[in-house]
């Protein structure tokens, strides 16, 4: 029972998710660092810098071996570092201590945890470049549905001009196009092997320290790093950054759905929204606040892993925890939100009738940039403009609708049915939907 | 088995905080929230606004009853909030309707899960309270024993003059006193029961809304705030900038503490330092290592809980739940540190002699500014700047001692071993370390 | 003609707090320098230290002359402080050798620096108490105006019960008392003079160097500090914190005034709003805009305030310089906001009719709550809840008013129109307004 | 004279970045906004959507007009953006209202203020793409010349085994080459016209809105955009994250030469250092501090760019703000990060000699990884260990060293000269500098 709604007993199905979190247990980060453990010594009785019978037990006994996380709790705290403490634990459990001297040969700490963590977020990109795939999906499902769905634009949360349902969607997808784009490049800096020994030189493996660093590489269907990267952390604080993107596109969408859900508005329904513990006729935007606060959250956390760039000399103990305490929260946040946004894109029904009846409630200003452009061609654009502000005022201060001001103000040809009739003036519209 | 090191099987010896870390737990968080709708129902009996045996009934069930926390997840996933979830689950588990249809009468899930947050900030604010007195004294302590131990000051990483390491020590007690003074102030502000119902209006609380306010906050020996504080949050702001600032003031002893135990410096013994998986002589200074990390930490997070203080209307979905994803982790960070810091406060062990002799590897050159000043009563100060400016260069250039070039080359009737004597140069550091 | 919208030709006069930044120029600061360097002086005078004539002489100068501050750039990119070249500077100035050796004796860069700081910060602290006293003044007025103006209550962006706009003012008032109160504590922690020398023991002052620290203070009408704060920056962390509560709390009041002034819902209208470029009906909320702009910069940026308490050893470059970059810039922020609050709080104008309106379109499902609560006194309330739920589904569904399906539902006698009746269902919203 | 250090004229000689800054300018937006409205109306003109010679006119005039940033003041604080009062302001500039109406045809300020900044963005990239080839050819020959120069490895604050300095710079390079890549990845999605009207549909633009926004793009040598991007900002947050990344990679170096400028380390001279205003024997490091500086002011507020991702509906005038506010404070700090690391770069000094020094000063300690090694070819590899381990504690405890002490208590048949000979125990630095 944690501390955090992440993996609260009580938050964790609102804030949970599962499948990330799964990649951060104990067991799963022992499992890993097992699994590199046991790679390594395989790879390297291969090359010959280990006994071949010895790299073949240690393998074998790094699947099967049973190492409780909290045996190496002492040794974490004493050492600051795991690995210490697993590396004497899976000798033990060997009960080989011929062989089990092999363990760990010329690695260090390090290589073990990075490597380790590497094979998990390799899991944890491929959920997200799928849920991202997901949702534009859905997204674009709903775009294309609601391609013709006119509403109006709000911006600084003024009504401006009209829009459809469809473009405000299609507007969500496109970052979550280039969202992939760059999960797709980031692949080849991040998913690489740590093998460099104890400072960087990899001095301790040996003369076969290359081919061993390669081989492990290719047996963990990991990419060879261009040079030791202990201390340069630039591929995760990428990653941490496409996260806080990521999260933050999200965010956007629930902002949104927020703003079009709220009483007055009512121009979304969210499917089912969360009650009140009072109030019967309340339907909570839930889903949509926790991409918000996700992406909130995010952005408000991901400056630590860039703080934690400044990574000093061969190895720094604060920088280095730092990354240990924020980067499985940021991937964590990241999972809850596109879970969410996904159900929330399957659940949205925009309601067309009201979107039609808010556009109505603007007595025609909706239109006015529409009127001082087709005013515009029978005057300057100045007169054009400042004819229909007034227009505006007066439809404003009489309660009048602006189409019968501008009627009664103008004898203009303007054809004043296509400027007040909202299909007409949802300009590209369509067409951003189509490009999706 | 969390992805969090403050709650990992396999971290939480170093990064755990298990008493801070309790009051955070979700059975904490029920237990807390049962009390309070318990101790409602009291006051509300007493003072006649639900009938006095149904008070009595829920308030001895609320001590007797036992919810699990997870039969609250899909209340929580659908609502936003455990509360109403957890009313029902109380009720149900009285199997007494005609008294349980009182519980929570007139409050809203704010008021219950705000009031049952301070109870358990209360337990929180004392435990840093007699943290850092037990703190204060250990590092008192160490600075009246260490008060006559010379050793350099460095400034920019470069040594600079004399000092004492009691003086630094004593640097590192006064931030602490401060933090005691704003903790003392914040309790009365933050410490209060929140009961305002659904707005903000207490409207369902009816006539004795004031009343029953008072008495549940008597019963709770929790304050009565101004006024509503659910969209008010900046006491919570102030806990947390207060702990980061805490946590920064450890952060700093860390920092000095990894820089004295440096291999080249060497003038501090941290007790006993991590090993490394390869290199048999490291001696990791792991603790003052977790102070920096946890000061960056607080202090990259901080900043959330005050984004979170734009907290819209009368209440806010997103700006709320994220003071649930950082509260707790801020103070559990801040509650490590403390931990830390008293453990190494106990631990440190000044090398006098090393000490010293790092000054003396300094050639006398720490001793530039007292002989300009000796200088200075001979001769006008720039002069007297400028020769040991030059001396200095002398000296470093040709390997010789400060004070032999500067006998050399000035004939000034200065008392010389007075200026190149450490333990006549550190100015007012006893009477820093007296003030303590 | 500066990057940064607080100082911009373009953006200043909305971004702008020309008082705040003028504290922040370099000639304030030059000025502010040479004003500490002329008091020291001068009580060295008095002390002994230093001769009497040569004190007057230089204090005398320090108010006369004039030092460009681009003469002290060279230097200050060689020393990474300004100090020694305004020293320099200062020396040659005075056109007296024989005093001008006298200058800064004892003291170090630091010294002079955040006292110079100090002395402007309190021009600062003194500028926010009387902003805040003129916003809570005018937003006490409003409250006072608006006590019994009725209107919906939004919680998580959805209507809920009936409150008072003079209820939601006052919510934005009480922060600011606290905020006071907060400044009020801080003066004392903040307000002190810095006198320690190179590092920190103040060995170059001599024997008399508590006194002269003394002396200084009280000459500059500071406090005396409780030791050496090179580097215990926690008073200047606490500062921030506290501007980055206060901005947050105005960026509440912004991010409520946005959402009521939004087309749809239109309760508020916030005087004169921004045009567009090519809208003719739009009215921003430009300065509320600004509010929650703020809010939000000054949340995103204390946070390194406080990575800047992790200040190494007796004076860290880093650490030091990262307050230089951050800390005007959250006085800035905050002033502004400060600024635009008052202004907006002048400007504010509630729409009751719209309030009522708005009130009047929920179809009654805005009292469902008073409705169960009214039931409860007829029936349990759980039978009550479930009753009001269902009309409230009912009206929703059927387009009718709560009040007529729950009428026609229930023979219960109920005072239906006490339960329908805003202005009978606002609580303590006129006690709150009271309370002020 | 600014607030700011990045500008103010007494500190920007050390934070400042003139040529970065200068695209930041007043002077450099209005001449950005007068370009775009100026090819606007050309491609305008060109596609029949405006008379062809009023096209010519504009476009013309665009080049010729000076407009005063001051003059936009009133209209930006009134507003929120400054593009109504520019478009104001250039009409009237031009004298020719026949043309000038058809100024800004289409558009809204967002296109003209998005597209201008893209417009000084494409500088301020091809600018860092510069800077960093040039550091990485500094870096790169640093390495190269200093391939075979021996040095302690220290992870954790503490000497670990030997490297190379060569080593230490290569992996400072590799980084630099990532971001660089980065960088070229960025263009593609950042560099790209804004050109959606006032609502992302780009109504107003007409029925050729696409050729003219394909067109404009053309004429200004950007991209197309793949759809609206008013309220997409995901390529401005990778912007800011990049560049924090690299102010990061840069922050690192800086820490490590600080580090290894320490006193009592003294392995490279940065050049020359920052004097003290009273103690002459100070060298700081200032030009490796600022890089510290910027790379944790950096990473301190990207996350504001990350939470102004949440920009609400077709234009939020708050997060916009935002953007204002931080982005060029990230442009320039990294900007002067770079500027101080290519110069740093050319200062920098190993000093061989002391790096043996230090290497020797271990007692042999620093090869203990390697004799462990060494040794475990003739035993299993935990007696070995055990065996040092034990031989390390003697020799540190007796003052011997290593070599001595293993020497005396085994008599295996190692090598002891090639264990103990520092340029024998570098692994793969060599190879690392190779792959550069």
């Amino acid at each position: 029972m944690s501390f955090s709604p992440f993996d609260s007993a009580i938050f964790r199905k609102l804030y949970g998710d599962p499948e990330t979190s799964a990649l951060f247990s104990d067991s799963a980060e022992v499992r890993a660092m097992l699994l590199v453990e046991g790679m390594l010594a395989k790879v390297q009785g291969e090359l010959g810098v280990i006994p071949e019978d010895s790299a073949f037990f240690i393998q074998r006994s790094s699947m099967e071996v049973q190492i409780d996380p909290a045996a190496l709790a002492d040794g974490m705290a004493r050492d600051g570092v795991p690995v210490p403490a697993l590396v004497e634990a899976f000798r033990k459990a060997m009960e080989a201590p011929e062989h089990a001297q092999y363990v760990h040969w010329g690695a260090t700490s390090q290589d073990i945890m990075d490597t380790a963590l590497v094979l998990r977020l390799r899991q944890f990109v491929t959920l997200v470049e799928k849920r991202l795939e997901s949702l534009e999906g859905a997204l674009t499902g709903l775009a294309r549905e609601t391609r013709d769905v006119v509403m109006a634009a709000r911006t600084r949360s003024q009504i401006a001009t009209p829009t459809t349902f469809g473009a405000v969607v299609a507007g969500w997808v496109l970052p979550l196009r280039r969202h992939r784009e760059r999960l797709a490049r980031l692949r080849g800096r991040l998913l690489v092997v740590s093998l460099s020994g104890a400072s960087g030189t990899a001095s301790a493996l040996g003369g076969k320290a290359g081919e061993t660093e390669r081989a492990l590489a290719e047996a963990l269907k990991l990419g060879v790093a261009e040079g030791p990267w202990h201390t340069a952390r630039d591929s995760i604080g990428e990653l941490a950054a496409l996260l806080s993107l990521i999260a933050g596109s999200l965010g956007k969408i629930g902002q949104d759905v927020i703003l079009l859900s709220q009483s007055e508005v009512a121009e979304i329904d969210t499917g089912k929204g969360g009650g009140s513990s009072t109030m019967p006729q309340k339907s909570n935007p839930v889903a949509a606040e926790t991409l918000v606060t996700m992406g909130r959250f995010t952005a408000g956390i991901v400056g630590q892993i860039h703080q934690s760039q400044i990574h000093a000399q061969q190895r720094d103990g604060t920088a280095w925890a730092q990354e240990w305490l924020v980067l499985p929260q940021i991937c964590i946040a990241t999972g809850v939100a596109l879970q969410h946004a996904i159900t929330l894109a399957g659940n949205l029904q925009p309601n067309p009738g009201r979107m039609l009846s808010n556009i109505a409630a603007t007595s025609g200003t909706i239109f006015a940039e529409a009127a001082s452009f087709a005013l515009a061609e029978h005057m300057p654009r100045p007169e054009a403009q400042e004819k229909v502000k007034q227009a505006v005022h007066s439809a404003l201060r009489d309660g009048k609708h602006l189409r019968d001001v501008l009627e009664a103000t103008t004898d203009a040809d303007v054809d004043w049915n296509a400027v007040f009739d909202a299909t007409r003036q949802t300009g590209r519209a369509t067409d951003i939907v189509g490009s999706l």
